[in-house]
């Protein structure tokens, strides 16, 4: 066995993976102890070790597993998933940056990766995605449309809501999910352009119908993929049922066969005995 | 009949058992009633020993229900359910915690466990759960990521929102459900932080997609159940079917059997004359 | 023909349907009207007077149906639906009541009640309420055990909210809703009582949960009796297919038998001449 | 070949469609250059000018479509579609109207009626809409009534909410969509008309049952059609199997048949050897 074989040997053993599964959930917990200031002030500096080392063993385990598996390593989602959350947590903590302390947490996410079933259903989130793919793009022209507009239209007296094209696509973005659509933007977006409603009422509905009929499509879809194989289990039914009914019927025929074929047989004997 | 199996009879009637029912219809009334300040200040002495002659009645049911069926008593659900809702009314009413006072009032949910239909139901509420399971856990992961991350990232600017993860978990939680996450939490966190998009957008999308996948199983896992009992009625009609049609055959085929052994015995009567 | 006869001939004539229906159309639009000062100011007389010939001629179309059925005119509900809102024309128009004069306008949905279609839009709709029965009642004790709660424990300091029953179950509608459940109730409570999420948020989760079980309920009751009537079909084709290949088989074993009964004839024959 | 069919040939030519597609493409990207001030600032003129020799690309294709097709050009209502979108540009962009400089951008849709997948896509949600009808028009109805008595009741009070017919379709479609219906509308009118939820509260009701009924059609509709296709497959998967099982039934009865008529012939010669 070479040292590879070894290593992938290693890496696969349950027990390694048990206990990652435990050294990502004991991080969890500390991640979650450390934004607590009571408890920064006490344990602070123990916490901040223990994240050091966290991070050394999943540095370590990631470093074992390109070794076992060389190239193939980045074949796997999950496996550049693990690099990238992992990696995160590599890049300088300077002062200033809460945003990098913040983005170190996402490696608790691992917990969707390393246990099966949470693969699973993250799998089935995204498998969801392609059958969707037609109406997202249709959704993302009318969205983009729509927000070059309302940028040309009312970015010179809404500069805080529409004054760039980023700035118009999160405000639509708030109006698809209805929030403070009509008090908060669009009534005072009429003050001053009465016709405003004109304009987003029918992208409410556009977007609205749009989610609707994707949702519609996703659910048709793993519904129709329920309904095969439960028709598939039903037609081997049918076909058992069928198969046993004409088999009696044949068995029958049969019967009868043999029966003339006797009958055949006696009057082959009569004719013989007849010469 | 021993004592015990007396007790048993006499909680299993019908009659104690409307008279019950008539009980916790007739104290949600009046804990209805003690919510009026004018019905209180006429009556309110009346409804406080009603309520104490209430609460008597239930404790007294349930020590008979207890006496009953012993240690059994603790294997149905509704039963732990009715002493917890019950017990909670003779908890120490102190002057200032209204808390309690109000808790007191749950007692009115025994409704939902003394109506069959009421059982009914929200057993099907409950038998809908663990099949949401794993995406359930799923969310609960990502919900506690993102909280630890906003708690570490907004936290210092945000105290009210985003201070401690608890808090964060509250403001997440209202953003998951939409409620004023643009104009209330999202735009006056992206003032201090310009890059704060990027982490609402993508929670609040990760958490609908989900949320409506939940939806969508559940919705299909019902759907599937009704349809297999359809299904199942449907491939009896069918074995029925089959089987009449090929017993019309069959019954031919016996007829025809019949026939060509008559012949055969008239040929062997033939043979016999012949010899 | 008696009157009686008479009268229902007359009201039950397509041609008297359709001009009581274009009556109502141009009343709907008359009232439309009604509430333009510019158009009021013009023609507001006429509108009025428009407004009471229109009464006039609903009240006479109704007592001539009252005529025609006698008692069996109160058997349609729709006939009850129109008696309430012409009723509500007769009213007295006191200067103040804007509400009475608001009312008048239910008037316009015998829009509903008079086209065959829109009847049974309606009718599909009601149709679908008692499968919803359970959960409703279910619903609704959990309603009203939480509004007395919130009564009980926020009335004291939140007197708009919650100072009533009534308040309350209006306030827990608009939580419901999700409508500033947080931001406009829930954080201003928390402000007094720092566990009110504990009552709050598993309020609006059970709340959810129900009615996402009420939309699933209704829909798969839908679906299922559109699939039962497709099975009924698929289920008639079958049989049409299994008879038709059974007939087959038959036919042609019919025919074995008959060749067997000529055989059996020419051996019978055989007999005889051996004789 | 006629220049008709020239014209003809060369507008369906895949380059040509890719190239119309590719010039889209580019045009939808420097209508969203042009919303920002710093590009604008830069190369402005540039992307005037290439607006002007976009839109004269657009009216030359569509000038040439119109030609190759003649009247049967007004067939299509993508044509149409184009037609309009494109004409919008046409329009003369005065200084102050910045919403015909945004009509303008609507050009940008084309990339709906241009790809054929996407054209597949509107033409699915279009054609889920006359299945809704009905339930729309009972909408429209009740909204109209809703509207109109909003007017008249709470019109006098406030203005801005239901001053107008048109004022109160906004708000209640407002109100629809759930968007601050409470503290927003509905809260400020109860201070002055203490019955208003008596208004509002149904209202929601009534429309969320019905967007929630039509939901439901649509979705039993898409289901069913998806489920009969399934049913046809399976049909035919039943009909081959009930047929190739009475085959060999009818095949074995064939086989039997042949031997009783060889026995009839051996019969025969029997008779015909004893005369």
């Amino acid at each position: 066995m070479t040292l590879r074989e070894k290593a992938r040997e290693f890496v696969e053993r349950d027990r390694v993976k048990n206990i990652i599964l435990a050294i990502i959930i004991f991080n969890a917990i500390t991640l979650g102890m450390s934004t607590s200031d009571t408890i920064t002030a006490q344990i602070g500096p123990a916490l901040k070790v223990i994240d050091k080392v966290v991070l050394g063993i999943f540095v370590a385990e990631l470093a074992l597993k390109f070794f076992a598996y060389g190239r193939s390593f980045f074949n796997s989602a999950w496996n550049i998933f693990d690099l990238v959350v992992v990696g995160l947590g590599l890049l300088p903590d300077k002062g200033g940056l809460s945003a990098l302390r913040g983005l170190r947490v996402i490696r608790a996410m691992r917990l969707l990766s390393v246990v099966p079933q949470m693969r699973a259903v993250v799998q089935a989130l995204l498998d969801a995605l392609p059958g969707m793919g037609a109406v997202i793009i249709m959704l993302s022209i009318v969205y983009y449309v729509f927000a070059v507009m309302a940028t040309l239209m009312y970015g010179p007296s809404f500069d805080d809501w529409f004054g760039t094209l980023g700035r118009s696509l999160y405000s639509l973005f708030q109006i698809m999910t209805l929030e403070s659509w009509s008090m908060g933007i669009v009534r005072p977006v009429m003050d001053v352009y009465p016709y405003a409603w004109a304009f987003f009422v029918p992208f409410i509905i556009i977007t609205a119908f749009s989610v609707l009929n994707l949702f519609i499509g996703l659910l048709v879809n793993t519904m129709q993929a329920a309904v095969e194989a439960d028709e598939h289990a039903e037609f081997e039914n049918l076909r058992g049922l069928v198969k046993s009914e004409t088999d009696i019927v044949d068995a029958r025929v049969i019967e009868l066969l043999e029966e003339v074929r006797a009958l055949r047989s006696e009057i082959t004997a009569l004719r013989e005995a007849d010469k």
